[in-house]
């Protein structure tokens, strides 16, 4: 092995115009490049504090409990379906996409009797349905994406939260895709547990995922407590539940962490901290709805230009979340090879897509630190030049004069 | 809430002579402040497969199957266990510190017969002692640390690989301490799977796990192996074992997202990876060994100054981590009173101690980055103040001059 082969970190500059990750906040990267504290220094444990405190209002929540996982999103997830989740215990999922699936996945692994409700990717659930088999189907938990970027929709959650509660059902949704450019109530709407993820709206890289419990979902967790052996003294109580089967994902033990017993678990991942830190503190000295205002802004604007290309957009737009669009692949073109074009020469990447529409649709994203006019303008302008190339013809210009005009109406020049 | 009270990131300068985090290296930091790139990008993947070139030579083996696990050292312990280890399968752990528990307790959550073989904090354990118990239990695994900074112990494990050979046993060992700063031969000691840490000697920050597993434990791990829904297409096949109870820690669908397939799992932490490749690249440009031979350095420059201040060892030393040092606190000291004004006032962090020794040791680590003659000669200057300010008498000068001798004799002037 010849060690000089291997260089510094040096790769091209991107513009990500996917899916997620997207383009860090450069204030973001700043903030982890800080050089490192101890765990259980003062300075530190304030930190996690403060993070507990500015991640309750990205959640719009008053959870005490209210942290982070050392994990990408999924492991968010799985902390809280495996903390959750007795095996045997009933869990309906309605799936509206490949994430639907996911959730699907981990309760089967946390030996749950999983119950599916479908519906066709490009649409989401009404109220309604959802309550017909919570009826039928008397589960314990409802597990659901509220964004599921592999078909764009956002699932309505507001009216969910109540039917819940009707038939003590306790809800949880993976927010990953949303949070942070779409609206979402945790109190309001009656969530026990949402978990999400960095690398979307909140403008970090993917590796740390904020959570939130509420008070109901904390009891059930905390009846299933267990002390490690290592650290454990005659203080240390356990619960009367069945264990948790994982010591990593185990929230009882995590909340020992973050609470003021700061009982060891992990060693935390001090830079990852910073980083989700800085993602929230950025946010919320410019408002959380402000936020949210900026992605749909951003996302409208693209919509409109991509329609002015004379392309279609996949599934229900009406359903869309803020930040992502599923664009349909022309008749005739190769999307993978439009992909290429763009991220080879042009240096933009935007997203391919799972299963059923894998070939079908592009996503593209406006999200986080890329809900800006510039990344819009700039995508819009080198997807018509490749298309061009590729033989798809459309009138020059029109996609950035929709997108302008879009930009215009909202009177946003900037 | 008045977000202007939460400012830039911006902790106090500590030096981290603790049992880690250690500071990283700033080479580290500033690779994880660069930009992100897509988790596809070609550019994205070929670092991936650098990163598994990398950490083969840090292992030192030539399994294929070496990457890294998107949480801390106890993510990359979980995801091996949880991976391999199936519902009645007989483990025996032999304990000689907190981490051996940790080892237990987590082989408990998979639901393994688990079977403890404990010796006295401070020593290790005879290849005999091992083979006796093995011959007497028959299990599937053997779960052992390589280092445990609780009594900061290293068990030899260079016959150990021998005898699980003889007795068809898996051999596992978690080197989260010990990796990077203390020999350890994946291949020539027969290991099936070993997982590591950041914040120790590799110089990092804690958020990722490298691991590396042999043949034989991939082959266990495969006939596990089971595609998610949302990506599953004809090809993929599953296997015939039990499935992985985890979905976040299935290594076989980590091999899937690292391996040529490249199929879709987690969104790779690329900071992480990022910081990981780097740590990496900075040891192996210097030399694996000689990056070992300068935590033997420092470490003893350490514990001659220690000694020199009159103050006695904790534990068998010739067994000691060269990175680790466990120091009696003197009776009549406030072990945590020494600690408090070595941080406040000296900014210099020194580590307390779990379960039994704790109050009775403390441990002092020069390890990673801060295996240096600056911080050790600068640790024992502040702690022989310390020391006298809370009325424990010395003679002035003799640590630091104990470890100039010593580097002196080691002919190591810088």
């Amino acid at each position: 092995m010849d060690i000089n082969r291997y260089s510094q970190i040096n790769p091209p500059q991107r513009l990500l115009m996917g899916p997620g990750p997207i383009n860090a906040d450069p204030r973001v990267l700043r903030a982890m490049s800080t050089q490192l504290i101890g765990q259980y220094d003062p300075v530190m444990t304030h930190y996690m504090n403060e993070v507990m405190e500015l991640y309750r209002k990205i959640f719009c929540t008053d959870n005490y409990w209210t942290m982070l996982i050392n994990g990408t999103s999924r492991a968010g997830i799985e902390a809280i379906l495996l903390s959750a989740i007795c095996p045997g215990d009933k869990v309906l999922v309605p799936v509206f996409g490949r994430f639907g699936y996911l959730l699907c996945e981990i309760a089967h692994r946390c030996r749950a009797k999983v119950n599916l409700l479908e519906t066709q990717w490009g649409t989401v659930f009404t109220p309604d349905q959802i309550e017909d088999e919570i009826k039928k189907i008397k589960p314990k938990f409802l597990l659901i994406v509220h964004g599921d970027t592999s078909t764009t929709m956002i699932q309505p959650l507001k009216d969910i939260g109540e039917i819940c509660k009707k038939y003590h059902v306790i809800f949880y949704t993976d927010a990953t895709a949303s949070i942070g450019g779409n609206e979402l109530e945790t109190d309001l709407w009656g969530l026990d547990a949402v978990s999400a993820g960095m690398q979307k709206c909140l403008g970090g890289p993917s590796g740390t995922a904020p959570i939130t419990i509420s008070h109901q979902m904390k009891e059930i967790i905390r009846h299933r407590k267990c002390v490690e052996k290592g650290i454990r003294t005659v203080e240390h109580k356990d619960g009367d539940g069945e264990i948790i089967y994982s010591n990593y994902f185990d929230i009882s033990m995590i909340m020992d962490y973050w609470g003021p017993e700061r009982l060891n678990h992990h060693t935390e991942a001090t830079t990852a901290l910073f980083g989700a830190r800085e993602c929230a503190r950025v946010i919320l000295k410019d408002g959380l709805k402000k936020n949210i205002a900026r992605h749909k802004l951003h996302g409208d604007a693209m919509l409109k230009g991509i329609q002015g290309m004379g392309l279609k957009l996949f599934g229900n737009i009406e359903h869309k979340m803020h930040n992502i669009l599923g664009v349909i692949i022309p008749k005739g073109v190769n999307g993978e090879q439009v992909r290429k074009f763009m991220l080879e020469d042009f240096g933009i990447e935007i997203g391919t897509s799972f299963g059923p529409l894998h070939g079908k649709i592009w996503r593209i994203g406006t999200m986080g630190y890329n809900a800006r006019k510039d990344c819009v303008l700039q995508t819009l302008a080198c997807l018509e030049q490749v298309l061009n190339l590729v033989g798809f013809p459309m009138i020059p210009g029109a996609a950035v004069e929709s997108a302008l005009e879009h930009y215009s109406l909202e009177n946003i020049h900037v």
